[in-house]
């Protein structure tokens, strides 16, 4: 058994998920444990340079296949290197994109079996799963009007073309609150940020500090 | 249905599967088909990339189902760039060291449960499996002295150590020889070489050719 709480985040681009997690930290540091934020490949040199390889304009040749197992083998080192360390050492974790993410994007998104996805995501991290996951749900075209907001343009061409991905990454999210509904919940991320900040802070502390 | 033939060769390092594949080839120009060798990560850029995050020195926190799912992710960029062009393009394939290398080494030699290695093999090949695999069968302490020679000098401690591993190495390699003979044929990597080359070309030859 782990001795700390492993919570994940997880939702498109454009939820806000980043801001509310750092806007958690100090409001969750009343709770008298210690924090650990993270996301892959999280520094963990092995991971990094796995993530180079994803990352290398150059490797356009690249399979969806490769990809997966790619950030696969990152997730396991990093969570060998970060995770694992940090339960044991009973923090409070918090990790911004986990398994989920690959289910969303690699399987819906990109349309590889999600059966053979939730296998590497379990071979990858012994069956470990976080003991919650708040997935910040927003329509698509909210989401999107939000990054380019933050890129300071209009939503062009190439957002509009990529509407239908980001709408089966949504589907995808909502598939994995339908059948996992207890370790998952869903944050309504359209609401103002204070507001989402607020009922996330509330989920976690019902969860694990009542 | 592939259109080419693919054969690979397996065995330990210092059974010689090298120097017997060169020596095959103008044998093998016989036949009329145009051969093809290769190796992973076989000059594909993405799986030599790969393939450098495995080797990097540096990487020596690297967990063991890491260092299998980048071996696996490799795999599956070369096949895709280099193994499926040649079998589609008719050509007779001869590729060194294949699905069964990681079952040996990762699996019997490192301890991970082959079942996964199997798994794993099936997802990055598409269920692709050779149409025939040389299997180089060497005792480990004469493959191990065949390479202390030609490093020039004799099998030192470092090497020593290393003997229970090889063992186990070869124990994977004759298990999946029970289990598939139909696929796998050994060849005694302990007779001389050109009696070796001999027996790997009848082998093939009385495959595919008669």
């Amino acid at each position: 058994m782990n001795k700390g709480i492993f919570i994940s985040l997880e939702g498109p681009d454009g939820a806000g998920k980043t801001s509310v997690l750092q806007a958690l930290l100090p409001k969750l540091a009343a709770f008298d444990m210690e924090l650990v934020t993270t996301r892959e490949p999280g520094g963990v040199a092995i991971a990094e340079d796995i993530r180079s390889v994803i990352l290398n304009p150059e490797n356009t040749a690249m399979d969806d296949k490769t990809e997966l197992l790619l950030y696969i083998a990152a997730r396991r080192q990093h969570l060998k290197e970060r995770i694992l360390p940090a339960l044991d050492g009973g923090k409070l974790l918090l990790v911004d994109r986990f398994i989920d993410s690959s289910v969303a994007y690699q399987g819906f998104g990109r349309g590889l079996d999600v059966k053979d996805i939730n296998w590497l995501n379990d071979y990858a991290t012994d069956g470990l799963v976080p003991d919650l996951t708040l997935y910040f749900d927003i329509n698509v075209e909210e989401g999107l009007a939000r990054i380019a907001k933050n890129r300071h343009h209009d939503v062009d061409r190439l957002d509009m073309e990529t509407v239908d991905m980001h709408e089966r990454v949504r589907q995808g999210y909502l598939s994995i609150l339908e059948q996992d509904p207890e370790r998952m919940v869903k944050v309504d991320a359209s609401h103002p940020l204070e507001q989402v900040i607020e009922e996330a802070f509330s989920i976690i502390s019902k969860r694990f500090f009542k």
